[in-house]
């Protein structure tokens, strides 16, 4: 029997839950996984390598990679070294005989992860993001690849009202997926920049030839939304025969103050307005209103599915197997 | 049969001949290789790391985990990312809307290798430089082990005369690994600082259960000789079973510059006067005298085995499968 073939839109923390979620199928369902990550990041280590180096911002990458990490212990400690984060180092005791000079003295290392590192070296030794990408997924033994969205590194602007509280009515742009992501403001309209990035081809072909696309969770602005917008890959996701599931998220974050969880649905088709969706999954709890989700997952042709999928302490994070329960019976409905 | 066991001692380019060369003896030869590595560089990469974040240096350690790595297309490609060395970046196309500012705007990372930041960053993540090497080596798929000879990095000083050329017979101390072997006079006395730095007990151990000991080639001071001012190492270097090889280098370095390889093998007995030697190994043509090298091999109770183990190109570099070719016969020697 052949695999499953699922492939996973998202960016951080959203697309990281996914991916865990669908380890957590692995016993009940043969799974090919192919996780799509956002390139739009430029904040912390990712966005100063990005800003000294060029490249692709490695951060969402690396994440989506750990997930992925396969379960021998050796891996394990090679997915922690992926995630160790330099931090200020205590300044090394004067063991030198020679004095520290002070040129050398600063910390150009605090605050990057090993593995964006890792991954940044590999991409100049290769000169290719995907090429570097496969490799460190041998590194981490990982159960599935990891492709950016895009070859080339992405800019995420938005139109946002009331971005300066003092003036709430004003729409002004606000440059950067850092920025829009802590916007105070509502967010009008999303692009990119450049405006029509070229598709990461590896991208295309595994949704092209994909049973299930799944979207979110995630920060859905800057992690989920900006998928729809590569030209080549949403003409994919569109034309794929592919289904199509859509997890949505727990709570609101600041870039989605104000936007319903219908809401949410509804910038699906405004971004993309040929999308059809076959499955909406929410959280029991966190759905609210389920006959106003119902409605908005019917209007993208989809059924609302209903699981407890959070996790018990009352954060609002996904839990990888109770999100991973509820996969199974979705994934693995007739086509 | 029980493998035999060789530790080999060094520093940087002259280690790593040595243990390719051991590599070069694994198909006639079932061999356990141990590497024991000085920690005093302080320069570059490596020097950096040292003095704004402390811990080993970890440049000399790398490129023995390098020179053991596996054959494996995906070992090898991690030995180059290992090995790649950041250069100074070409600054990135301006795809990021938002300016760079400024701050952002330096390269840090530029002289590292991925390996010294990988290596320390699981020394910080492990706690232990020991358990970093391991988990590196199997990353590699190492084929033997490397080990520091302190866990605590050390100073080398040397008393030099001369080393100020408009004094040639001032004597004066020369402070830090890179400045002793590059200084233009001639090394008095070599020292430690600390003076008595505590042995690595993991090499301690591989000593004390060795078949053989090599030493060198390689930078005598800077490399060779530091091993030998550890106490806790010479003692086991001098208690051990196992027989013991020096393999001398092709030429003189500008550290050794004025030594002879007669006076190379005085210095051993000069800095452990207790040590002794079975076999010494150098090149038929680089050797010079024979009958002098020939002297203070039997001053230090050894055997001098000539064998050409030169590349070919008129370089003075050790060619890693002649050196091998000539280790075979002398490590299988009955004992």
């Amino acid at each position: 029997m052949t695999p499953t073939r699922v492939v996973a839109f998202g960016g951080g923390h959203g697309l990281s839950a996914s991916l865990r979620a669908l380890r957590h199928c692995v016993p009940e369902l043969d799974l090919d996984i192919t996780a799509v990550v956002t390139v739009g990041d430029d904040g912390g280590s990712s966005g100063r390598l990005r800003a000294e180096r060029g490249g692709l911002p490695p951060g969402d990458l690396r994440q989506a990679l750990v997930a992925l990490a396969g379960d021998h212990p050796a891996t394990r400690r090679s997915a922690a070294l992926f995630q160790y984060r330099f931090t200020t180092a205590v300044p090394p005791a004067p063991t030198l005989a020679e004095p520290v000079p002070a040129a050398r003295a600063g910390d150009s290392l605090a605050g990057h992860a090993v593995g964006n590192l890792l991954l940044h070296g590999l991409t100049e030794l290769l000169g290719d993001p995907v090429a570097a990408l496969d490799h460190a997924g041998a590194m981490l033994g990982a159960v599935g690849r990891v492709l950016p969205m895009s070859r080339q590194p992405v800019g995420i602007e938005a139109r946002v009202r009331g971005a300066d509280p003092a003036h709430p009515d004003e729409v002004s742009t606000v440059r950067g997926q850092h920025q829009v992501a802590v916007t105070p403001g509502t967010v009008e309209s999303l692009r990119l920049n450049p405006p029509a990035p070229a598709a990461c081809a590896e991208a295309v072909t595994a949704v092209r030839a994909a049973d299930w696309l799944i979207f979110g969770p995630g920060s859905w602005y800057t992690s989920v939304l900006p998928h729809l917008l590569v030209p080549g890959l949403a003409d994919a996701i569109v034309s794929s025969p592919a289904r199509r599931l859509v997890t949505l998220n727990l709570v609101a974050e600041k870039e989605t103050s104000g936007l319903s969880l219908p809401d949410h649905l509804d910038t699906l088709r405004r971004y993309l307005p040929e999308l059809k969706v076959d499955r909406v999954l929410a959280d029991s709890t966190a759905v609210g209103d389920p006959a106003a989700v119902e409605r908005a997952a019917e209007s993208l042709g989809a059924r609302l599915v209903l699981a407890p999928v959070a996790v018990l302490d009352g954060t609002p994070r996904h839990d990888p197997a109770a999100l991973g329960a509820a996969l199974v019976p979705v994934l693995r409905a007739d086509r």
